[in-house]
């Protein structure tokens, strides 16, 4: 059975992607808003899991959407949600179950129990977050036992995070993306694996 | 990493079992009210995964105490998640990783946010529920290819569910089972791996 997973190139995506991969035939999908943006190091890390990836584009207006959703909420999260939950739509064409590694601490991206019965329903797809199930230590040593990462903040290191872009359009539209986006948490890449 | 892990012999369960016996070093643990019942299925079925398997036994009072909250209650639903995290807590003491079979789609036994963050506080243990992330069709799908499965009503299964001994004391109690568990829901034994 094939799944379609989301992937950032980061240490979660990366973890979530091994685990899937012991019951599926993984694939791994990486949603850019400008087509030019360089992916390489995104290219390296799926490389380094051995697996197939796709790159693939959001919709044009989705960018402009997302930024103008960010300055009216004041804050990013249901914009977040709203960038991530097009792409498992946009993969739930493709495959018949999707992934992605979405932890249980995480708050955003984090679709609700009626949205992912939603999406389910619609598409007819089986969506497996391998990762809910599992705390931030836990994920932390099995992705340290895995895979090789690099850490860093959000602007130096390039992984295929929504954040990247989205701030950049933010400050386009005469916006500090600080403003919005307060912590600048740390982003991490997979280099490799252990 | 050693895991202790829930075991009912039933589907979600082994499956968990299963799933974690990737990452970790997995003992199985069943727990009983009553020490005189038979757990011959069940650790047949802990043979059958080639796991270790502990049986153990609930405080004294706590199927009282669970049989007269479901009958205060006039339903099931606190008092089998208040035999969970007893059970839960209980192994706590014996591994830094304790895990479980809950599903997405599970209502009860399920813990709350908070409440898994002050098992895990107040233990120092990780709680890891591979199948959380799972919804019941990719369950139902992977169990299918790993495990052999039986299947049967609460009362013709020999697993090591909680509902049938709870049952049987608020008989005792004097009332009806069926008054506060309306649906026989469907029980699995896992009887062999494929």
């Amino acid at each position: 059975m094939k799944a379609g997973v989301l992937f950032s190139g980061g240490k979660d995506s990366a973890l979530a992607a091994l685990m899937l991969a012991r019951d599926y035939d993984v694939e791994l999908n990486t949603f850019v808003f400008d087509s030019e943006r360089s992916m390489n190091s995104v290219v390296d890390a799926a490389e380094s899991l051995k697996m197939p990836l796709k790159i693939r584009l959001f919709p044009d207006a989705l960018l402009q959407r997302a930024a103008e959703e960010i300055i009216r909420d004041g804050f990013p999260n249901s914009a977040i949600n709203m960038v991530h939950l097009e792409a498992l739509r946009n993969i739930a064409g493709d495959y018949k179950v999707i992934g992605d590694g979405t932890r249980f601490n995480d708050r955003v991206p984090m679709l609700g129990r009626d949205e992912v019965q939603r999406l389910c329903d619609r598409y007819s797809v089986s969506y497996v977050r391998p990762l809910l199930g599992y705390m931030k230590n836990e994920i932390d040593r099995l992705a340290g036992r895995y895979l090789v990462i690099s850490y860093g903040e959000t602007g130096e290191i390039e992984n295929g995070d929504y954040e990247r872009e989205i701030r950049q359009k933010i400050r386009s539209l005469g916006r500090e993306p600080e403003e919005y986006f307060p912590d600048m948490h740390k982003q991490s890449l997979v280099v490799g694996i252990n």
